[in-house]
């Protein structure tokens, strides 16, 4: 099945509204405060960062999933991480939860949190307190858009998406906004992602929203930190009427498909969108005896800051690239590797073919490209997703300030 | 012991002779073939790259080494890695070493091979062939700095260091020379290293000249990325008439210290003259459960981009680094956390402290810091060396074309 990703996010999906406002926690202004809203409770699994060091609102919305998963609303903050900030920390996440949730009449337990921005400085909580009926009653199905925004820092560009899929019981939709630029890697990165739809989803969803997501999400670095605050959430209402256990085999892989499909498609804006980055490039690795391999050597490769320099200089340098493969820590046989730029071969057993350089410098000029390792050593294979570093990287991380 | 690391290079122990030649290898026309000769068989120890993709002279070095450890010269060349080159690869590395051995009327297997530079171009032997008589007309005590110049890449100073300790039964020596700018990473990066003494060191040396390769090359980091030629060298050659087995405890503790010191010395060189580097920063992880963990946190910390920027941008920002720690895999809790710049103590029980911003960019606006992040887990602490990222590591390595 072709699925066909439309412009649109968190509101696409029957059921959902959402808001976003500005509370003053960003100097510069923006909006900085998000209310993302299901009129009927929606079951919610969630993926949060594997950081030690976790955010509040991380802590806040593990311990609150722990209890139970049918969640209301997502309140979500930016220009300030609520990380490393201790038990006020956490009491903080907690009041912003209780504070939607007396303003929208909800019970205990069905409002969660998300922050990003700055580590180490205390929520200006009088001023979301002071903003949070505003928030409320901005809520609305047209606001995809205020939403994405407000949950921005560095990012350049908004990050929405959706895609409908037309069933035999009828039309279920998935919607989606994330947010994300630099501390960007695999195990989620200073990123947040929520996913809505109206599908009603198995009570055993939860293992497989974490291939989806590590498919997803977890196959992209921007520069290979991984923050405190990432998570990735989907909620899903059920308010198409249509429960995904009922279709057909057939449909069933279909919406899995535009689920999975959405999702990657959000991710890559994420590295479209890297601080400072000028190019996409897929790094696929195939040929490797198991996935776990394949995808530690792509990753070893999509975080070199060597082979990410040769990306932004246009330079076909594929030495970088088999030298960071090599120092991945997975054994291989260097004599057995072959390296594609897109199609063109430019090692075979570990050695160089003569290729122009003419035809090499064509493909490394482009915005997107996608480079091919085969350890001909077995039959898995993986991509991961990766920028170019830049001067501009280099520009927003020194001047970026606490 | 203080130990007074001083000027000179690989000729200060007794009966070492260097020179270093223009062979045409670098297209700039400068030195680019080196050689270090022992006018005794010295014994050799050698810690190699545990890079999967290994460059010919490294598989070269590995095999006379596992045959037998007297040796008697090491040639090098600047310019091209001799890496990803085959079977040809290796027969030029044979070559060479054999070239240089009916030069000198030596052994078979009594000379090895360095290479560092371009991955994946063929050596230009004839060039080679054509210099080696030249190279070794011009062995001479008084060519370190020659020998130090003929090594070097991309590297803005050469680097060189050397110590005397005065032992009871005479004074021994030691004395070496390293490159490195790039691709500089734990576990050997593009960094070449020979250390030179006329001091005896027993047969069993091996596994002490690991720890010290560990605590020196081993613990600093430019870029994250390890090569494929990496290899520190040692040659004994005796000449000192001091063998360190005989040697009372104190003072063979004397000579480790000195030998340590040495190659400390020459490692944080390299971090010195990094890519782009303008400050030279010590990630010091202490209170871990073992040392292990430390290293493991140290080198997270030490290789973070954000990390790095937030350094060259001269922003004490706590927060990425303690983010970085978390990210490193090793487990802790991120509420007994301490965290210090030089002395000055900005996170406590994970949570930062009111610590006036001047006082902190007082710190960090200088050359050299030092950065402990204090786990209060444990009684092991370890200390790793890094540099800031800079527009102009990108710039070099954009730029730097294959």
């Amino acid at each position: 099945m072709k699925i066909d990703i439309m412009n649109g996010g968190v509101c696409f999906p029957k059921g959902f509204s959402a808001a976003g406002v500005k509370a003053g926690i960003k100097a510069s202004g923006n909006l900085d405060l998000a209310l993302l809203y299901s009129e009927k409770s929606a079951r919610c699994f969630a993926a949060f960062t594997k950081n030690q060091v976790q955010a509040a609102p991380v802590l806040h919305g593990k311990e609150v999933l722990s209890k139970q998963n049918l969640i209301n609303a997502i309140v979500v903050n930016s220009g300030n991480a609520n990380a490393c900030t201790g038990e006020q920390g956490y009491a903080d996440a907690v009041s912003m939860a209780e504070l939607v949730e007396s303003e929208l009449k909800l019970s205990k337990h069905s409002v969660l949190v998300g922050s990003t921005g700055v580590i180490g400085h205390k929520l200006p909580m009088e001023k979301i307190r002071a903003t949070i009926p505003e928030l409320v009653k901005n809520l609305g199905t047209e606001n995809s858009e205020l939403f994405a925004k407000a949950i921005c820092t560095t990012d350049t560009t908004i990050k929405t998406a959706c895609v409908s899929v037309q069933t035999s019981v009828g039309e279920i939709r998935f919607g989606g906004s994330c947010k994300g630029s630099g501390m960007i890697h695999p195990n989620m990165a200073t990123m947040l992602a929520y996913i809505t739809t109206d599908l009603q989803l198995p009570e055993d969803f939860s293992t497989e929203f974490r291939v989806f997501v590590d498919e997803s999400f977890n196959a992209i670095t921007v520069d290979g930190d991984m923050s405190t605050n990432d998570t990735c959430i989907i909620l899903a209402n059920g308010q198409s009427g249509v429960f995904l256990n009922d279709l057909n085999l057939t449909e069933q892989a279909d919406v899995r498909h535009a689920l999975l499909g959405l999702m990657k498609h959000l991710a890559l804006q994420i590295v479209q969108d890297g601080e400072g980055a000028t190019k996409k490039i897929e790094i696929e690795v195939c040929g490797a005896r198991n996935k776990t391999e394949a995808t530690q050597i792509a990753k070893s490769i999509a975080t070199s800051n060597l082979v990410k320099c040769a990306f932004f200089g246009e330079d076909p340098n594929w030495g970088r690239i088999v030298s960071s493969a090599g120092a991945s820590g997975v054994e291989f046989s260097a004599a057995k590797i072959s390296l594609y730029f897109e199609n063109v071969q430019v090692v075979r057993n570990g050695m160089p073919l003569e290729v122009p350089k003419s035809q090499l410098l064509e493909i490394v000029k482009r915005k997107e490209y996608k480079i091919s390792l085969d350890l001909c050593l077995g039959q898995y294979k993986t991509s991961v997703f990766t920028c170019d570093l830049s001067y501009d990287y280099v520009k927003i991380n020194a001047e970026y300030t606490t």
